[in-house]
């Protein structure tokens, strides 16, 4: 029994920084990298990969839309060749900083509402499956069971099925909208319960209160808010102690 | 005897256009392409790169200084390691473009003030060549003699000199600033001579009125201002009449 | 009998241009300013407002969203207070320049999909209506009818109606799509019958061969398409013989 | 005896913050208020006036160089006409959200490399200074002694002396360069006795040993760093034990 855990890292600008993230890359197994649309920069892209192979990290790609200002928060009116396009200039910048430091992206998990809408739509979807199939077909897709994981298995890309570790889940296995009561998990203990049984088991409680399967490749942890950085660490404590071994995402696909 | 023609493409962004580069993609051999920073965006590398492709034109990347107001032509103060990740950003975001086209950047050409500043700063010099060295060390570096193309030798890397068809040279093999008299060659049948000159006796009338030693790989060709394409043509159609062969950067090196 | 006639000026950035901007403000009697969002700058700001004092063009804000790439025509899902607040800020922008050019800021037209969108949308309306009128409630407010007018008229701001020379209207005076057959209307003697027949007449023949109703405070000339401006003096020429004379927004209000 | 106390706020962008501003803003009596350049954006700057207003601090607007990604610190190469449209241009900005919270810009403090180049650099000086005079002739400058104060009283306008909490000085009163050891002060009670005896004597100790006089309007304080707010409340107290008054700058002037 392994998992992945992984988070969302190098999502500061400039002098801003958004998370710990020297302190999350040492409680992950895999990094999602912002790439210069919704956060991050070049200073900020090197760093980062550079801390992720000092630490043996997975690198992987986390490309958003192009609003710095809205986080890639903001649903945008994109065509599918725009999308296509920003993905693709994402990866290649991305690259390029894995490439000096003597790697490269392994995985790419969609940032913010460019993964959010590729949930549900087949046009965002299949541009950035696309897009990561033209650059490298051996990238594994991270995401939420949707059209997005269904039109990377039609293209023959790898795909990684997401869990999270703070969020509720309906019984669809969607994620209870934000702006709902209960949908942010903060009991730590509960936390780290949900992770170990979706790790062991296959399945989390959903909102409803029943059981529905979810057997995640990687558990993403938070790292931007107070406190998110112990309830990562005892996640990994947690899975440890439940006998689940913590591994890259390219180790498992 | 032959010579590479080039022109800078690719440097609207969004709406905008800077030069008709349908025109000048026909006339040149190989093509400096804008990389997102001083100018350029996703769709436009990605449609700039694939007409290249259709004319067998030379794909090269045209970094410049992360100032799309300014169109990379205002210094910045940028710190060599920043003019590392600004460089190598933009490689990598070009290339991804140059992949998902079946071709890959061959050259190098800085854009602007990054470009004018390396002629004579040693630390810009080298952040450059480091990037260039470090993403791919088969690429050529492009500009005209001084700190940059030193380097790029010394790091072992492809150089090709630079040869400009319009501006006036001073003796010591300079540019003569475009805000001095003379600097901006505007008849054509003197154009045209020059850039002959250039490429059958390697040599250049100084605006001293002195013969110097100048024999380009590639002369650089304008498209921005009004009768440029149609001087580009003139230049490719006298170099045609005076048996010189227009060959791509890449087959020379 | 008078009308205004206007045009969308400053939508340039750095070194690039969208128009004839010096043609077009010798035609017009008002200028829609871009602010800095989706167009423009603050040296053209500068520069635009100074030509429209020389000329005796009234000045008006011509605010966007915040996305240069896509020039202001990609939807954003913004909330009412982020469409507030976007206004105010291009509001106090371009009025400064004004007040430097001893004019101030005399009306407000939303420029491309913030303009669209408020067409409808009743949050984005009266987010605009709110930030025009707590920044100054004499600003006439310039739109097509609809969700703005009447959140205008509400907030008892000044309103002017917008005609479009070279646009075909539905029958519910709406626009018809630009992507549908027959929505631009290029050819030069019907686009002055039209304009004309709505400044004398107070109607305009509909995209079904039925008159309707449209008396604009103010008609929209292009200026950024090859032989708009031409159009442009075409459309003043045949206004002046109908015997219709051209004043500013500012002066009919 | 009274003395102003500063802070500059509104310095996040976007989801960033840059400080605990919502602390500082109950310490001091007057705001340097980010106006969108090198920080803030529309949100900020109304949530920041909007707080200010509320506790009684003074506006004041902290213009900045045009790069967000260096946070104004990179000195760029802009002309004098350049520095003048980019000044001016933020002070409406910010202006406009004085004006809907019911007050109006009192100073302008220059950030970054912004205001240390202005220091001694004329053009920028005079640049800065005309900017202000256009836009409003009532507006006080706040810098550090220079070719700034020294063009600003030239033309008029109101100046204020900045004082700098925890940083040292050089005998001719300028600042000992940030890379320098010894240039930033962070004993609590060596900030708190230099702040009381420029504030009481005016004077303060320079890093030679040598007392210079000094005896400044505004006091400026930081709260970007850890600590930092606590030593703004500790310069606040002993400022008060020592029978120092503290009003907003408009109040001086």
């Amino acid at each position: 029994m392994t998992v992945d855990l992984s988070a969302d890292v190098g999502e500061g600008f400039g002098a801003y920084r958004a998370a710990d993230d020297a302190a999350l890359l040492r409680v992950v197994s895999s990094a999602n990298i912002a790439c210069g649309f919704h956060a991050g920069d070049p200073g900020i892209m090197h760093t980062t990969v550079a801390e992720c192979v000092r630490l043996g990290v997975g690198v992987g790609a986390h490309p958003g839309l192009p609003d710095r200002e809205g986080f890639g928060r903001r649903t945008m009116a994109l065509s599918r060749h725009e999308v296509y396009t920003y993905v693709l200039c994402q990866l290649g910048a991305l690259d390029a900083f894995a490439r000096v430091h003597g790697t490269r992206i392994r995985h790419v998990t969609p940032h913010g509402q460019l993964g959010n809408v590729a949930v549900s739509d087949v046009d965002w979807a299949e541009a950035i499956v696309d897009a990561v199939r033209d650059f490298d077909a051996s990238l594994a897709v991270v995401a939420l069971e949707g059209a997005l994981t269904k039109a990377a298995r039609s293209a023959g890309l790898p795909v990684a099925v997401l869990g999270i570790a703070d969020r509720a889940y309906r019984e669809d296995g969607s994620l209870v909208a934000r702006s709902s009561p209960g949908a942010v998990i903060t009991a730590e203990r509960e936390v780290t319960e949900r992770v170990v049984r979706m790790a062991t088991d296959g399945v989390v409680r959903a909102i409803t209160g029943r059981d529905i399967a979810l057997r995640p490749d990687t558990v993403l942890l938070h790292g931007d808010t107070p406190g998110s950085v112990d309830l990562a660490r005892a996640v990994r404590a947690a899975l440890t102690s439940a006998g689940v071994g913590i591994e890259p995402l390219a180790a498992r696909l």
